[in-house]
Formats: structure tokens, C-alpha cells, sequence
């Protein structure tokens, strides 16, 4: 299975031909239990089932038309040159969706992601441009569907077409059409994300490369595939209780796991920084004088405080700077 | 099988009593394949076995003589209150040596380990008094025994009666009389072992406590035995050829790997500080420019940093300060 046939057998013979314009945001996501490794590189078919919750109104906004000749691209009013990697990789994402060779997309987006915010656009950005190429088309394609679609042009992509607390199946066949996110029915008033921006020195890797290292060469990556489907079923456990506890325990746990397998990869992998070190002996000093917050660490050097809405104050006070996101606070996005 | 019914077996009816004086050397040690974890807290019997090399004239000068009432302790010249940590361990390990209850020692310990070297003194701490009683009591000990005596006082020391390269066989035997350290008949003058000292902020746990909790919650420490026996296989091998980067390899990853699986027991253990990231990312810039320098890590944030002699420069400039060791440059400390 490649991509175009994926996507063909969602699209059958809907249209590719219209003068509107298509207009979406789509929010970016935080995993609690993590994706890091994928059993199929080309769909972008994960090993594990993983878990996260929206970032609300950090995300991407992004309008698309129909023009003549090559693709047209601006990030936050920029104009985006052909040869760069956003603007080949984007383009390539909507090869997929062009009516004939000839024509191209004039893409305008937007990330509401705070220039630092440490948030990584890939999954809003790509949830969004599939988000408004369904509306400008007129496809009417299901969540599930979009979800789909957005996995192929970035793995985490199919949960950021949803808000509030999101689960992306695995799924188990080979062409990945049950590996598709949904949305749970679950509502989290109080729950909070901190999103503590540091200091970025160290040289990064992509998160693909680093996913295909981790599962090449670390031992602890044999454990992976029984440690996250625990994980998940104590965090959907979690969640259905609201224990807050459970929550954060489990998700700062699963996210050092996906860092301490990248450690044991050969060459290691770190994407921390010293601030992100410095975060994480801040978090645990406030939790052992009673204040229950949690770190998640994605593909990066920033790190995610999980807490809840009483204990903003002491997040505040000891993370100038944090922008706080209340990843149930939308009724947007639901199916 | 308990420490004094180890002691007992080893002495036999050996003197315990003499009005000499006994003083003896031992080197740290800083282990390439690490212990982590106990089969046997009692009698320190360990998970796995490993593989140090020693620190030169880094390491503990002891004197020890008999005296008529309670011990009396004196650390780098200085006397040590008897409800010191240092003097209560001490004194409960002089316990298995006492001639009668009202004899005690008189022990003068000298810790040639520059103040903040960032190397732990315990192992040839106790190596030291170990070997100083066998001078003291003229015991006449082999070394294998003598490693196992250190042993019962700290894991580590039954490396540090070597100098050199030390291989601790874990040992299969309920009583761990098989369970002792001994010298492979290796010499690398080229090899060098930079001690980096970073800034320590962070609040420190135990390494017994932290060996204790990461096998009893870390989802990894599965994996540690099996990882580690080939880990010290590969090592044999690299020490064997005097194939420098693959030691640096393996003793890395092995370092990264313990330090990934403390990272995972929960609550999580993080021995790191600011400057311990910093030093490590030091470390793979200088690998990327073409230089084999490695980094190994032990309970706590300092750094050491694995090269040979042709590069010394480069490892001086990169980490001024940094304190030099050539473990292999010794001839003492020989069975």
C-alpha cells in the first residue's frame, strides 16, 4: 500500500476541481502516552496506540485555493521558498490532491503556536491543510477518515483533527485503514498544560530518524510495545476516573521512557537541553512539597507541565513565562 | 547467609589481635559495564557482573591500629563524631573485626580524591580498609578474598583491590563466595580517563536506594541482565583488541543505559544536573569533529570522559579543569 492508493480508496471519485477556497484550524496535540516507532515508515503506521489531548488554541490556521501552475506557500504571511524543506514537504503532501499536474495550491497558514512556544506544527499543520482541503473540495469525509489523511502527512497529525482527549489506534492492517485517530467522550474542566519554553542549544534530530535509531538499536525498545499498551489502559483509566495523579504519573513516565530509549540508541539521542534538565528538577521539587504536576517531554528540549487548574498559581510562580492551554476548554471539533 | 558468617568462613581462626599498625592504598575505580541492582542486598551480591578500571592514584590511604575503648575515626586529618554517617558505616563494618567488644580501631583515612572530584570515595574506602587489616592482623589474604571482605562493605569495592582493568564475577552461590573481583592481565598505557566536575544542584538519593527502586518499578531493568552480559562480552572483547572506540561505544551506551533505567522507576531518579547535559553534549560535538572521546556516568552528575592519550589536548580544552588519569599506568596492586 502507498500513500496515493490510501488515498484514493478514501477520496473514490470525489471532486478535485473547484474555485472555492477552504478554510480549517486544527489544534496541536500533546501525547500522555507517546508514538515512537513505526511499523511501516511509508504510511506513517505506528507500533503502539497512543494517547494525547489537544493544546486548544495553539494550532494552525490554514486557508487553500486552486491555482494555475506551482504551488503557492506562505507561513504566517511569509511567502515560503520552493526549496525549502517546509515548502517541498508540504508540496509533495498535496501532489496527492492535485486534479491535474498543471494546477497548483495557494496555501496561506497560520500557526497560532507562539513563535517559541515549543510546540512542534507538523501535526496541526498537516490535521489543518487535510481540515481544509475536505472543506474546499467539499468531500464531506468523517473524522476518521480525515484522521487518515492527515496521518500520512505526519504521523501525530491524525490526532490534531480533533480536540480534548484523543486515542490513534495502532490498528493491525497492513494497508492502515484502521490506524485512525478518535476523539473520547470525556470532559476535563480543570486540566492544564504549561508549556515551559527553554533554552535551545543542543543540535536536534528529526523525529523520524530518531524513531527509526531508537527502534534499530535500543535494547530497552523491545520493551516498548507491552510497556505503552499498559500505559494506555492505566491512562484511559485515568481519565474515565479523573485521577489526576494516575494521569501524570503514567504520562511523565511514558515520556521518559520514549527519552531513555532514545539514550540507549546507538548513537544516543538527546534532545535535552540544559533548561529541560533544570524543568525537570523544578517539577519534581514542587511535587515533593505537595504540588501534584507532571512533566511530558516530546521530540525536543521543552517540556509540558501537566497539572490542574487549582495549582496554576504555584505552575506560575515557578515558570515565569509558561502559557497555560486547558485542552478540554473548546467544544470545537467534535464530530 | 549473613556478612559476619562470610567474615568467619574467610578468616578461619586467624589472629585478631596485634599492637602493629597496618596501611594500605586502594584506587577508585569507575566500572565501564556497571553494577546495578542487588540479588542479595545483605551481602551486596549483584544482578549482573562488570567491568571497572581503576583511577590510579585517585583512590583512599588507610591506617589502622587496635586501641582500648570505641573507634576513633579521622578523615582527611580530620576527626569524625561518631553519629556521622561515615562513622556509624564505618564502625558497623570494624564490628566483624573486633578481637572482644571493648577493643576498637583507631582508623586514619586519607582521600587522595581531589575534594570535588566528583568520584565516589566508598569503593576505595573500604577496599582500603580491608586491605589495611590484612596488613594490620597479617592475615595473608588472597586478593580474591580480600575482594570479597570489601565487598560486604561497599558493592564497588571488591574492584577497587585491583588497579587496572577489573572484572567483578557476580557469582552464582547463595553465600556469594564466588562473587568476587579480579584483574585482567591487560595493559593500555594509552588510555585515559578525564574526571569533569559540573556545578550539583540537584537533590541526590542513595545508590542503594536508587539500585533499589529501579529494579522494583523501572519496566527497562528487564532488560538489564541480558544487556548487560552482552555488554561485558563486547567489552572483553574491545579491552582484548585494545579496540578504543568500541569501548567507548559500549561503556557509554552501558552508562546511558543505567541512567535510562533510573530515569523510568517511579518516582523517577535523575543524578543529572545542568552540567551534567552540558558535558555530554560536549562530548558528541567533540565525536562529530573526529575525535573518540566517550562519556561514562556512575550515581551522580559528574562526568568521565573515556580517550587516549593522543587526544588529551582536545579533551583538556574542551573541559578546562578536567583532571587526567591513566588507569592502566601503575604497576602496584598485583596479585
Amino acid at each position: 500500500m502507498t500513500k496515493i492508493e490510501t488515498v484514493n480508496q478514501l477520496l473514490g471519485d470525489r471532486a478535485l476541481e473547484t474555485d472555492g477556497v477552504g478554510k480549517a484550524y486544527a489544534p496541536a496535540n500533546v501525547a500522555l502516552c507517546k508514538y515512537w516507532g513505526k511499523r511501516d515508515a511509508a504510511l506513517n503506521l505506528p507500533v503502539t496506540s497512543s494517547l494525547s489531548i489537544s493544546l486548544g488554541d495553539i494550532g494552525t490556521t490554514t486557508e487553500v485555493r486552486l491555482i494555475d501552475g506551482a504551488d503557492r506557500i506562505s507561513l504566517n504571511g511569509e511567502r515560503v521558498a520552493v526549496d525549502q524543506a517546509f515548502a517541498t514537504r508540504l508540496t509533495g503532501f498535496l501532489d496527492f490532491f492535485r486534479p491535474t499536474a498543471g494546477r497548483g495550491f495557494a496555501v496561506d497558514t497560520v500557526n497560532t503556536v507562539p513563535t517559541a512556544a515549543g510546540v512542534a506544527s507538523s501535526a496541526s499543520g498537516y490535521a489543518a491543510i487535510v481540515l481544509a482541503l475536505d472543506d474546499l473540495f467539499g468531500w464531506g469525509l468523517t473524522r476518521r477518515e480525515l484522521s487518515i489523511l492527515a496521518r500520512l502527512g505526519s504521523g501525530s497529525a491524525s490526532r490534531s483533527v480533533y480536540d480534548g482527549f484523543v486515542k490513534w489506534h495502532r490498528g493491525e492492517a497492513a494497508d492502515g485503514m484502521d490506524s485512525f485517530a478518535e476523539r473520547l467522550d470525556v470532559d476535563w474542566p480543570e486540566l492544564r498544560v504549561g508549556l515551559v519554553v527553554v533554552a535551545d542549544s543542543a543540535k536536534p534530530i528529526g523525529s523520524s530518524e530518531a524513531m527509526a535509531r531508537t527502534v534499530a538499536t535500543s535494547t530497552f525498545y523491545q520493551q516498548w510495545g507491552s510497556r505503552s499498551e499498559t500505559d494506555l489502559v492505566a491512562l484511559e483509566g485515568a481519565v474515565a476516573a479523573r485521577d489526576f495523579r494516575v494521569l501524570g504519573e503514567i504520562a511523565e513516565s511514558n515520556a521518559l521512557a520514549m527519552h531513555a530509549m532514545m539514550l540507549t540508541a546507538i548513537p544516543p539521542i538527546l534532545y535535552w537541553t540544559i533548561g529541560t534538565v533544570d524543568t525537570l528538577h523544578k517539577i519534581w521539587a514542587l511535587r515533593e512539597t505537595g504540588t501534584p504536576v507532571y512533566a511530558t517531554i516530546d521530540a525536543g528540549p521543552n517540556v509540558k507541565v501537566l497539572f490542574e487548574a487549582e495549582n496554576a498559581g504555584s505552575v506560575e510562580k515557578a515558570f515565569p513565562g509558561v502559557r497555560i492551554v486547558a485542552p478540554c476548554g473548546s467544544e470545537e471539533y467534535r464530530d
